[in-house]
């Protein structure tokens, strides 16, 4: 088994806030990421595929192929976007790191197609980053 | 002369936008940038002053200062913002990294207590960045 | 399940010596480590804090508050100091990478509020690091 | 248990190619990283061994021996070389990043001699990484 | 006067040799640069380029138009290429990080579409890297 | 003229303290820098040289030579030291990044043998870095 990464980048904007709750609930509990104006990121994605690779290609996926997948089922989705209004899989849920990386999982675990998606680690800034591993 | 260099880091939402422009120009010269609904960035700034330590101290300018005065007077006023819509000292300008590297120079150059401003540089994504020197 | 990490940073200095060691053995085992007049280390520090985010906030814990937590029961007291010399919490052991890491452990995983502390990383130099997971 | 890791860095050339196939079939499925006249990386290793610090030393195994072993077994081997021409233990095998961490892995797990080695990962450019336990 | 800097990647082999001199020669000089069968690296190319920002669009250049005509003009000619064997513009120089540098600055400064290019640093390896800016 | 660099680290331990002044103001001027039994950082340095690449080497100096000499002239003297009570060249000054860095020059200059020594940089901290270039 050996496990196979590939990074991607993307820049969004996001404002965290919880629809059901006032505004200042919101603002005590998300403090600076509930700015009813949004602030934004530059966010890293770290995309792990676990596999053996077969002995005549040596590759548990091809990373041009993962790169493509990346690109096109996440980063054409979010990137240079406002994670809240331009987003249709991130609807209904709060943009946190931890809910964004679930619902890349949630896209991307279907349309691996060689080996079997491992870990999504969603960096949201330099000192802060989340992972999921669809446990 | 000795060149000190501070670094500093926000995060923030912006659009590049001329409202002299039509809706078709603006999204023409400034592609995915010009997201009506914004995107955002980490930003990383570094500051750098220049002079002669003296002696006594060893020091052009206390660090713990600088970092200060960078904190007050740029973080605190970019960081978790919109740049077009919450920031005061950028109404009126196009938020490029160039314009806000001259704003932030134009803010910071006067409140420097010893050395001499040298250069901004801004960080705006993995790929990019910008310096201003005053020239 | 989401795993969440934040980073922090110190910088301190120590010195690997056991006192029931002779200088000599003391200088063959720890070699340049050994320096009685102790060497430094800038260290970060990852945090990991694994968990299940609540609907409501979509946060496994508040980064915010373990940002704080982080601050306050670690850097603090390690931050700018000697670790053999200063810190109460490490005498009696040997500060290497191994031994502060599992200090961390025992102070930060009673302190967490939400989820569970799940690991800890310390890099000690540019190619040098450990991790404890308080197994 | 601690998990100790220790980077090292060589740059080399390589050439994905499967010699049981043509040369239409090699340029399909390995794309660029087929070029005849190879392609080199910089890459970076780090090799993580498992143990449980002993009280006298607080070390799991000594840096400086793994980073010796690291250095003699792999990086002398392979660093400034040719992957598929210059390399032996690298005969008979494709060299992708996956089946170069595991020839890796063969080399290093016998020789480390405090703890158990636990992981070896390999990046091969900014954006790719593999990572080996031996399972 | 704002710099303006653009980052971009290739892979690539090479080897140092100058056909006038002996192999013992182009050995002792180049060390294990010189190896036969050649070695390779991730170069990091940082392109600059200096100019006023003009007050209607607030950029020096369009850094999406800086990033084609470097990948068009420099990354897609060398990357994953031999750079002594595959790439015409080196054809008939020592392929040193200088002498690359200098040859991308030929190409690149007379397609600045506005501002002025002003400096190419090449990173080849952790530790080396070389800038040059036309002097 | 081509700028050549040439990156080399060390861990250091320091204390800023002027001895003509009382407990008291140096606690005040140099804060957590100040603590008796010292602190310590992982140092990076940067030494440019700069020069004409000659044609049969294409190299301003070997960059084997540039880091053997500052291996053997910095890096083995202060690596893993206190360097106000183990370095020969830092006694009587107080050892700032600044001073280090023009301490630094007046050891490398005379050293170089070929090209010019053109700037040291010492990053201090993962904020704080110093640029000298013997101005």
């Amino acid at each position: 088994m050996v496990y196979v990464t590939r990074k991607a980048h993307f820049c969004a904007s996001h404002r965290l806030f919880n629809p059901a709750w006032s505004d200042e609930k919101n603002a005590r509990v998300f403090g600076k990421c509930n700015n009813p104006n949004s602030h934004g990121h530059n966010y890293d994605i770290e995309v792990t595929v676990a596999g053996i690779p077969p002995a005549e290609t040596g590759m548990v996926i091809d990373l041009k192929d993962l790169a493509e997948i990346v690109e096109r089922e996440l980063v054409e989705r979010v990137d240079h976007k406002h994670l809240n209004l331009d987003v249709d899989f991130l609807q209904g849920i709060i943009p946190t790191a931890e809910n964004v990386a679930i619902a890349f999982w949630k896209i991307l675990a279907p349309k691996i197609p060689s080996g079997k998606l491992h870990s999504i680690k969603l960096f949201e800034s330099v000192n802060n980053l989340v992972e999921y591993r669809g446990e």
